[in-house]
């Protein structure tokens, strides 16, 4: 039972829709295993293992016509997404034992697709840059990533097959890479973020992690319908491979990873120029999401601010600095959105390394977002693929890109990708 | 004769037009103590000193009626301002040997005005961020600063009176600073910049360096006439402490100096608070800086980019990453400068730190210009100070500026703040 719940989510799925595993078994099973990491993984703002089991218990007495597609998982919410059964505080002091009156729409999604809410997983403070006590699942000195340090901690230990997170700049494509996972980064806007704590809402993404690229294709099916399914992937993607400026900042041997990956997709890759239009297009992202913190956490800086952390003071601090070319920004990140096709001309699906290199030490804090935020910025969906490793054996990710709305493409570039990585470095 | 070159400028000048002095006379005593500093001090990037004792002798022979306010008094020119008569390479082997066609408008003047144009000064490329070979003329293993690096250092050695530099971030008070002698930033475009090598145009700002106060109002008035001279000046200003954020980051032993400063200028001081519309001027200046020499050098990185150093390299290409928000930060810039009153609201002249400590190790570079960089933006007059010290005896400034076109209160202002150095520190 120990590794039940690193097993691929459809395969759980099938095996709890067909009773064949019991939901309050698996829960129990997911429970068992979280304990056994816990103590040195820190990936649990709040668990409330009677209550998941109560509710699994409710689930198991469902007839099978009624089970929903995630009857019976067990998934870890970021404690930055509202639940009324938990508490809910937002990796901030200011929120100890904060209790929202009600569910963020897609905690009501899951649970009414039939998923077990096991528990609140640690995020950065409002999940941004002041990291929480989690620790990464292959190495406890290193640092998850953030902001949804505890739902890629989770899912990388095995402990949960599924969790949601959300991503600003870069908060479920960096943890989805230094834990080795699969996250996704669906289109903006896709799944909902009522019931989210707001930190830059023109940027922020709710997002989903889980083990296998098929396993988060369903969760997001469950959770939104299926994406842009009317046209259809083709079997085989064109990918491009996006040759941004930051490309320079990336580790010679984590780029080398990253051509062998390319030279094995062989006839379906080419080069993509990103063209000049496109520059500038991480310091607007970075300006947007400065400027928006200050109007979003206005009344917690206001009667707060010693409970801020100085991480996040500082950020607040940047964010007036640059108030004065917030229009221009989103101005820019607009022009660019309308420039896109000129970047998907000829691929379906756009291929970039999720990180500047393997997780760092904890003391460094959460890593740097740099190489996602453009993405953001645009909304494209974005999907981290696991199967590389860096110097130091520890994992890396590259990024799937599609253009906004085809969620259905990044998902199936993703798991062209994955196939080429589990043949050439497995 | 030797420390001839170090006495006031008006005393000179006094001297020289009435004969008591002779122009070649002093003309040969600067080069003589050019020569005798120059293998340390690296400070000229072409001197000619047969063409420059030929015009002092020219001038010799003017009658008193004809000479004029600067007559016979030897000036370092700024490598980044043409001289048709002398190379003017910018700082870059982009121009070795180039000659421009004709006398950029200072210089005119300054000819005009009866100055001996001693020879060119060595600046930093293209007046921007990477170093000349001068050293500072206090400690040789130390930056003059920057850009206008050899006319400060020249001036600061006491081998000529007066010099010619440029500021487009901080390029004349903080060589002024590190240097200990006085730099005047006039309003902006005060003294035409017609045939100064362009940076950023709405920036780039003609200014003096001269050992004392009255020495430098001399040279303006002789370049530009009385500045403002119709309403006048108080004898005594009320003197603004003008608490910007970057204070924050000026050492505390700095900040006490200039506090034993403020307590000395008694009952005409008050604190000033820069209101919050005034945030993000940094970097407001910085964007306009960096994308207008994307422009201002479009040719040379198109067609020389190799001949560039890395530093420029780099900034240019921070500057494409901002082309977005340069209409927002020219907004932005003109909107504070429509602020001012409220700055200068019950105040003549506000004071200031020239820079953020003593000047760097020349391995560091030239120092950081961010304390100038609102001021400039600003269009504001603006006068380094000398007479503190830094922990390891270093020069440091104090900067006062006052409201656009009244250099006349900036200069009242830094004569009152220098007065009371003298008493307090001397």
């Amino acid at each position: 039972m120990s590794d039940l719940a690193a097993r691929p989510v459809v395969e759980l799925a099938g095996l709890l829709r067909s009773g064949e595993l019991g939901a309050a078994e698996f829960t129990a099973a997911c429970l068992e295993a979280i304990e056994a990491r816990e103590g040195e993984l820190h990936a649990w703002a709040h668990l409330d293992p009677e209550q998941a089991l109560a509710r699994a218990r409710v689930l198991d007495r469902l007839p099978a016509g009624e089970r929903g597609p995630l009857h019976g998982i067990p998934v870890g919410v970021k404690d930055i997404i509202d639940t009324a059964d938990l508490p809910t505080e937002y990796g901030s002091p200011i929120y100890a034992g904060h209790r929202p009156a009600a569910d963020a729409e897609v905690v009501v999604r899951l649970r009414a697709a039939g998923a077990v809410v096991i528990g609140k997983t640690v995020t950065t403070e409002f999940a941004l840059f002041s990291p929480g006590r989690t620790t990464n699942p292959h190495d406890s000195t290193r640092t998850p990533g953030g902001s949804s340090s505890g739902s890629a901690a989770a899912v990388g230990a095995g402990t949960v097959p599924l969790a949601l997170g959300t991503q600003t700049a870069g908060s479920v494509v960096r943890p989805a890479s230094f834990c080795g996972i699969v996250g996704v980064k669906p289109t903006f806007d896709a799944i909902p973020s009522r019931g989210v704590k707001p930190a830059s809402p023109t940027l922020d993404t709710v997002g989903i992690f889980a083990r296998d690229v098929a396993g988060a294709a369903y969760a997001l099916e469950a959770l939104v319908g299926p994406r842009s399914g009317a046209t259809g992937a083709p079997d085989r993607l064109r990918i491009g491979v996006a040759y941004t400026p930051e490309w320079d900042l990336v580790p010679a041997d984590t780029c080398a990873r990253i051509e062998e990956t390319i030279v094995a997709l062989g006839a379906s890759i080419r080069e993509v120029e990103v063209p000049g239009p496109f520059a500038g297009l991480v310091e607007a992202q970075t300006c947007v999401m400065n400027v928006e913190i200050t109007h979003a956490l206005a009344v917690e800086r206001a009667y707060h601010y010693k409970q801020l952390s100085p991480i996040l003071q500082q950020q607040l601090t940047a964010g007036d600095k640059v108030a004065w070319s917030y229009e221009a920004a989103r101005a820019h990140i607009e022009r660019c959105r309308g420039l896109l096709p000129v970047l998907f001309h000829g691929v379906d699906a756009l291929l970039a390394p999720s990180v500047l290199g393997e997780a760092p030490p904890l003391e460094q804090g959460t890593g740097d977002p740099l190489l996602c935020r453009a993405w953001t910025a645009l909304g494209t969906p974005t999907v981290s693929v696991p199967g590389l490793t860096g110097p130091v054996g520890l994992p890396l990710g590259i990024q799937v890109i599609a253009p906004p709305g085809r969620d259905d493409l990044a998902l199936v570039g993703a798991q062209q990708v994955r196939d080429v990585l589990a043949g050439t470095f497995s």
